[in-house]
């Protein structure tokens, strides 16, 4: 989208293509700006939360918290303002993301010890992904996401045989170890069975008996060699997604199904193909009905 | 299968295809609470466990476990009345897994300290993938089933050499760094280097001397190398039975079932091959014979 | 191989047959044993070892651990024995091996103290590779060495890497935390490095500074990232080696060239495909010469 | 390149194809003498850091540094003098990193307190690469950096996942454990999520409460689980890069140079291409151009 045909809008189209999409220079000005922001917000929720800055500069991080929360607050009713649709941007998923960059300021000031909004000012975060979202990695995500859709019954086979194996084992060294040894509970020893089989061995827990420690060795075994399923299906599954990508087109002459990604003619006949309408045009065509939310 | 041929069947007939299948409403909402209550009754015994709430609401907890073993003691005499061959139901592998459900809590009445039982108790979990087997989920467990077995020679190979390896190197920390470092002995060694070659590391064990120092980076840069062999087996295993699934045609002549892809003659027996025309028919026929168990 | 060839054989011949070869009765029987009792003189190492054992059953364990060096003598003169050609078999790696099984206990008697024997006793471990060498998980055990030596070359690149890494790494610890702070020397920071790289991760030597917990972000990040080049290359390496297993022979009328495994007819034209000789068949011919060692 | 072709060049370019390349006897001499003299004054550099070794050898090993400086700065200078165009080799890469293995002994003069002239040094260890450059790994580092440049945005989108989880994940435990049970502030409370979420485990942090175990065990399940993703992106990729390389041949027509295995036509302008008769003759010829820096 050049600059000429942006000036021939009003106002309000024109912040609408500025802010929501990014092929434009002031739009990709206006991200870049956007993540600086978000960032600079970030390092001040957490630097707030180290006791040695929060009491030399507490006043100072503050104030940029509310400069930031004024920031986003203007954004926000901007975006309201300018969306064709307004009410549709705002119960979408980044509507409700923008809403929360916002309202911990807010409600702080009604409940002062409210120390989980922590966590709603980290959730900032995801709004990286929206800048993101518009990029040439839209559809690198996209693999990622057909091959993490395409497995996920197999992954939740993997998770229930996963959790059984830990229930079961949790359940065995509790048996084994007993309270004296640090395995309190079947809990404790769940979340035991957990640190062991995913191979993070915190070592605040660890078995002392020999009995124990043959079944912590089952257990260890099993999660180093287990850790080969979930890589397997999604490899598999990503290979698939990757692959697919260039079937997309019968060739002609001799039926040949699978081409190589943007082949412009059939390897086993010479036939020319037809290009579906250049991939990378039908990407931004359509892409102001897909990329708006 | 529609409510009008279930209707057709007697009693018995009708609780067999709503207690063992899934494909009526019925048999769905059965499966449903049957989870709750396997869930539930794992929920209590875990609860049972820790200390402080065994002490405030033990009773409570006793209660419901009896409880528990009622629901599934009426659900086995169910199964049993009800299936068309008991006998084949009580030796198999979900009718041994359903007893054990249920005797626990009675042999608890004759021996009140045997802890063991709780063990016997986390089984349960087990029944949670004869709900499970009975949905789409079937077919991709089948793929990992298939995945699994297809590798499992190379798997034997790779556990034995890394048998080896554990034990070399177990038995060399021991002589480098001796009883008085915490190796106190060949076995701990070789869990030491269980620990280490899985990645593992919990820390209750750890070199002190620069030689033990050297072999212990040489164990785990071992043990990080090596994580690929099991990864790679599988994904090859998998990515070849998600591979021969999608060709699966049954030859007329030979009968032989997967082929390349595009193959246009059996590669056995050298018959033609006709294009399938629906993938999806050959599954959803069969099914009641395949899924009773 | 069955029963009457091997009675016609003379005594010296068939003793060799049965001790080096897994395809007669009795071979399978020798191997079965010699199993057996490698695994009890292990298990014999391990118990000498533990200081409860050896005090209280020190005698017993002595006097069993001399009848298998017996035992391992015996054989290893009757393989000589037997032999076509003893020089060639006492120069092999497996009459290296068999020779360290029982030297030990002899240098035992003149070097009471010599530790490091108990690590030449551990290398017995390697014999049980002899007996699975000669049976179905060779060819299994092939794909492996195949894949790995396929990928020697990336592997040492990549090891190359992780030591130019864990390099920088250390020596950047090493600065930053200083000698205080448990990183006393290069040599140890590096040790710290391959323990993170690796997600070992014992927590014996941690960062406490806030730039050195950055670092170690960094450096973890790293190891979790790069788990993926050896899984990579390994997985690869594998697929190929699986599928040029299949590669063997083009068609004589289509000229196609890759065929399933065991393919018989061409999966494109239907041509018959010729065996070569029976893959099983020439893997027991020759094998006198490949497996005898 | 033989030993008569040498011999018939004068004294400054015989230097250079030595120097800077492998394929003649005296180069092979003598970048295996450089090596040998790059991992001596590393050890030495590591020796020097060992309390024990710098107290007692800190003269000796002051000198060998002094003598490897020599030697570096030695080598400098002959490859400016020998190399055709000697500004393109300065600010070239090994350049570069040839005048880091000099400067940092001439700054300890002026600096003797400049601890992080240490890294500098280890960085030395990155000339090792020069040398296999010009070898056989040449061609497999090349297949690992075309998969790792292919991944590179799927890795990216990764690792800002991964980032988002941390931060998340690391802010939550903060409001749960709080500071008295070592989460003291939001970047302790990420750096301990990513030693979780990496597997890493150091154990120095730990989770306290119920619900804090609770979400460590979310964190470490997810962090087992996605190791997946980086694994099967670098898989395709290089499953990709192998798999192209294979069919490299370039098509007369438009210079394309990976095909589709068993393309009869170039799939960009539909020529023709023709069965390449020796796969590595292109691979040598030209080999002087592409391998001099």
């Amino acid at each position: 989208m050049d600059n000429d045909a942006l000036r021939s809008m009003n106002w309000r189209e024109r912040l609408y293509i500025i802010i929501f999409f990014t092929n434009t220079p002031a739009g990709k000005r206006f991200d870049t700006w956007l993540l600086v922001v978000i960032f600079a917000s970030l390092v001040v929720v957490m630097l707030d939360s180290v006791a040695l800055y929060s009491d030399r500069y507490g006043g100072l991080l503050d104030s940029l918290e509310w400069l930031f929360t004024g920031v986003f607050l203007i954004e926000y009713l901007v975006r309201i303002y300018c969306h064709p649709e307004p009410r549709k941007y705002i119960f979408s998923f980044y509507g409700a993301i923008d809403l929360l960059s916002v309202v911990p300021a807010f409600i702080a000031l009604l409940f002062p010890d409210a120390e989980y909004l922590l966590v709603v000012r980290a959730i900032r975060m995801l709004r990286v992904f929206r800048v993101l979202k518009l990029t040439q990695y839209l559809s690198q995500a996209n693999f990622l996401m057909v091959a993490l859709r395409g497995s996920k019954q197999k992954i939740i086979v993997f998770l229930l045989s996963v959790s059984t194996m830990v229930l079961v084992f949790g359940t065995l060294m509790y048996v084994i170890e007993g309270p004296s040894r640090g395995f309190t509970s079947i809990p404790i020893s769940i979340y035991w069975a957990i640190v062991t089989i995913t191979t993070v061995g915190f070592g605040d827990i660890v078995p002392q008996t020999p009995l124990g420690k043959a079944v912590a060795s089952l257990v260890m075994i099993t999660g180093y060699s287990i850790i080969a399923v979930p890589t397997g299906i999604f490899t598999a599954e990503l290979a698939t997604a990757m692959r697919s990508d260039s079937l997309q087109q019968r060739c002609p002459t001799c039926e040949k199904l699978s081409h190589e990604a943007n082949a412009a003619f059939c390897s086993r006949c010479g036939t020319q193909l037809f290009k579906r309408n250049d991939p990378d045009s039908d990407r931004s065509q359509g892409s102001l009905e897909r990329q708006s939310d």
